[in-house]
């Protein structure tokens, strides 16, 4: 099994930006600017590792690995023109830095790219991977959508918002897992298992990444704690402190959440404030090891020998002990 | 061979909107709304026209003709967008109807869902089919972009201009001809005859729309003659007549192309007596009549039987002949 340095490696030697065009400059030059911004190539690395579980050959699936790289990154450049978002990992982000109708173009081309370099796959693979990716292109829009809509409507149950999250960021490298299976020929029952487990790590890494915008140290997450607060982001916090509030508490939240205009740190206090009297920090943490845990059966389920496992263990594990 | 209208017929009753997912509502209503507005389904029915040319199956190509008018539908949307244009076919666009965000995201979901249906052709035809639809998705973006960059540049050469139609407005119909071909089993020379057919005919047709938006009867043509001139418009026409002016006539085309503000009417009278007396309506109509002409090679190089290639010609001489 490769580690997932080496992992890394073989990724970083295959995704080579000078094979996107030049021209014309102003639709590729926001798309190698988006690519070479580096982020931790997570999802192709997801890819490689799963077709490196089932025994496949990572450069049999490469070219899939580069195509879920670039979608997932043109699902970013498109979601900060609808979030308004001027800054990513630090710079610019491409409609601020260009404009608007380039981030959309650039975006579509980016989307054209990847499918670009999924088509370049094995002839016999296409049938195979193209109805996942596009599925999962389409389930990536929809929890995007949701996303949107539950900013503006008042009650949002805990349902809708882990189906939202699971749309948005669990169903892709839940994809990236099964792709690399089914590169690796892996059988129909373990390719759902690593879905299934892709899905459920998912989930709980954004459930945590929920938890660390507020109780994370502001110096190692990088963001500003509390954000999710300051802009009355719905998250699991939020609706299940809704869930667990006695009235008085209830009618806070409400009150803080309703767009008036409080001064920054007294919001974040305040509402962190209920959130610790109703020990959502704790529950949170239960639901993010209630997800690892089924992750880890996810994981024993799959017929490989178990020392095979351990790298894909490991990756869980990491991402477990993450506190930013 | 089916006639244009048997064609149209088969296609609108293949093009099912039910199949299209209805939740989230404000990803999906979007779509429906884009789709349902009909337009001439040209692009499909050049795909099933092709296919049938070649006497292949047009049921086997169906799937694919959805996916290029869905495509096309997307681009349209997105173009909505980036050139702020409220109306479309006499409604609301999408972006004015809804908003920016969600127009933005239902246009990358019909993209994604024009790969959902294009992968739905038998599995051999996949590595035919998908990279000559991929690299015109492509394509039809950088025309686009190159759109934009020339309405900000000062200097565009009509080389550069017949490039930009080529790549925004060509490509596509040329790519379905090619597709319907490549499903019907046509031999590689004759794939790419259709296609070269499908581009000098998209050539003729967009260099027509320019020539029409001055010259057409407004009330057959329907959109407001005159509508390049008044938003400053590097067309053909515009490009061609500053070639050919003399000194005085380039000074007033510069000055009236200068982005001060001028009565629409006087604008458009000046403008146009400047291209009277240049004859760019003559000079247009007669690179218009080499397109034809160059296509009409294309089709007679052909290796069809002459009688199945009355339907194309028909649909040429069609196009040609137009006024609106």
């Amino acid at each position: 099994m490769l580690t997932f340095d080496q992992l890394q490696q073989r990724f970083t030697e295959a995704f080579n930006l000078d094979e996107i065009p030049t021209n014309p400059v102003r639709l590729y030059d926001p798309i190698r600017y988006s690519l070479s911004q580096g982020g931790k190539r997570m999802r192709p690395l997801l890819v490689l590792m799963s077709c490196d579980l089932f025994s496949g050959d990572i450069d049999d699936a490469m070219n899939c690995a580069i195509a879920v790289e670039i979608f997932h990154n043109f699902t970013l450049l498109h979601d900060d023109i609808m979030d308004q978002s001027p800054i990513r990992r630090g710079i610019d982000t491409v409609y601020k830095k260009w404009n608007t109708s380039i981030a959309i173009l650039s975006g579509d081309t980016m989307f054209a790219l990847a499918y670009d370099y999924i088509t370049r796959s094995r002839p016999a693979m296409l049938p195979l991977i193209l109805p996942l990716f596009t599925q999962t292109a389409r389930e990536v829009c929809e929890g995007q959508q949701l996303d949107m809509d539950y900013e503006e409507i008042d009650t949002v149950s805990i349902a809708d918002y882990i189906e939202m999250i699971r749309l948005k960021t669990a169903v892709l490298p839940a994809a990236c897992l099964k792709l690399g299976a089914l590169f690796a020929g892996a059988s129909h029952k373990d390719a759902e298992l690593i879905y299934s487990f892709g899905q459920h790590i998912g989930l709980a890494f954004q459930l945590k990444d929920d938890l660390l915008d507020i109780y994370g140290d502001q110096v190692i997450f990088g963001k500003r704690t509390g954000n999710d607060i300051l802009t009355n982001k719905k998250t699991w916090l939020y609706l299940k402190a809704l869930e667990k509030a006695d009235p008085d508490q209830k009618k806070q939240l409400l009150h803080y959440y309703s767009g008036k205009s409080f001064d920054a740190m007294e919001k974040i206090a305040k509402v962190t404030a209920i959130y610790n009297q109703l020990q959502i920090n704790e529950a949170a943490d239960a639901l993010i090891l209630e997800y690892y845990d089924k992750a880890m059966h996810d994981l024993d389920a799959i017929n490989v020998p178990d020392a095979s496992k351990e790298i894909v263990r490991d990756f869980a594990l990491l991402l477990k002990a993450r506190n930013l």
